[in-house]
């Protein structure tokens, strides 16, 4: 199996086990609800981006294993989700590495489809966000993208450096493809701001929680 | 007109129904918010397949009567809505019998497209349960398909049994289509489901309502 | 730059301000949810309306001054948020020139697409409110477009004159081009609901708020 494939399906495994992991601790789903909220969260800003690039049907139904990975994810979290709580920060940073990733390939393939820089940016963001917000919605939950935490910027933040080095026509730094620097760099922002609490500025004059 | 236009009409038209005087029970919404949640609810499954599947413009949008059907459904309920919750048992019948033809009919459409097995049971569930779920994000409900009652796990079992057929190259049983006996399937566990009172599993350790 | 393009940048950066300033009333955002929560208002519309014609990718990712307009529109709502709440009235206006002109880009659009009158009516709407809808579900508000107000209603009215015209061969009445008659009409009903408070009819024997 390729190796970008490998790093995929470990990254679709972790968004199903975290989203279907949140989605029991927020909602009164059932099993159903559970495998299915899992797999949103893992395939669903895959879907958005090829959806908006014209890739239909999208990679996730072109091949069977997504959809069967994502499942699994979902359906260990429907078994052992109690015990699974006490592995959070494991799964967090699973989750982490999920969306650098995800940012990091989505971007890539919205400049190999034709994309210009600043749709890529989105696209790469979007790629990463998109299934936990479809998740968050589905559960009646403000997205967490939209209102707390990191998420969205250190997704930002790995998206444009694949851009920029594309724009620059470097492949390569210091013998590391340039992919692995942006998805590190996405990582570093995503794991600094889960462990030191950060959060993107709010409006102005808007009361503080 | 042909049979299976005729009987996807038909769905359509129960789907539309039973979506929106759903919709008149759980929300305030107007004429407008009626008519849009009964039409959402009948072709919503439908356009989530075809978009899948790359066969865009959807079904929904490549022939006029279903969303003309789909807007009668829905302006009925917004006239007769308080006399037709005297029906609702006939509706709920009629909109299991929708729930069969779509996923059934959707697995077909995503085989006859070159899905795979796994792709095409999921698509088959999303035909069925797709508009449904739409609707219940729109008036703010938790989708009743990831929470309670049974009506994911008879779409994917019809689908299933279509999905089964095809790959064992049966197309008849005892002169009967295949489509009829896994269509029959669907329903009659949706039916059970309401009848009986019927739940998918919880999640263990989780507190029963 | 064509005239064309221009006002559907003008519109785009109005629905952003609009959407971006209703996202701060009513929800807690930080800077990364008002600037996404204004741009999927500018967008979200249009890209629902090009996704169901399979004009794909939609037009929002095909021209990078989308984006960047509608990301403006959601930025200055940010750092301007409270000032800007006191030309809340101006911006409503907008708002409406807004709807009248995506009603009506978007019927003619579905129709140079070789779409019928039923469905071209119905993508000039959905293009007008599909994106104030999709941000009233992300900040889990019941949405406006089925509830209260008039806004569906001139966007299918704006749209129902242009496939009118269309039919009958009409391109221009007294010297004006018939698209510029439908967004006036379009412009007209939603101010003039705006400014008496209109409401669509409610269903019949629901008690009034």
């Amino acid at each position: 199996m390729p190796v970008l494939l490998l790093l995929d399906l470990v990254g679709t495994f972790a968004f199903a086990l975290n989203g279907a992991l949140t989605a029991v601790r927020v909602a009164r789903v059932d099993l159903v609800g559970v495998v299915t909220l899992g797999m949103v969260t893992a395939v669903g800003g895959g879907i958005m981006r090829d959806v908006l690039l014209g890739a239909v049907p999208p990679a996730a139904f072109a091949d069977w294993r997504y959809l069967t990975v994502a499942a699994a994810g979902g359906l260990l979290a429907f078994l052992f989700g109690r015990g699974l709580n006490r592995f959070s920060r494991s799964i967090d940073v699973l989750d982490a590495a999920g969306l650098a990733l995800f940012a990091v390939t989505g971007a890539g393939k919205a400049l190999a489809s034709g994309m210009g820089p600043v749709q890529a940016i989105i696209l790469g963001a979007v790629t990463g966000v998109g299934g936990g917000t479809l998740r968050d919605v589905l559960v009646r939950r403000l997205p967490s993208v939209l209102s707390s935490g990191l998420y969205a910027i250190p997704a930002l933040a790995g998206a444009a450096l694949v851009v920029a080095a594309d724009a620059a026509d470097v492949r390569r730094l210091l013998e590391v493809p340039v992919a692995m620097w942006a998805a590190a760099v996405c990582f570093t922002i995503r794991v600094a701001g889960l462990h030191f609490g950060l959060d993107a500025p709010k409006p102005p004059g808007v009361p503080r929680d």
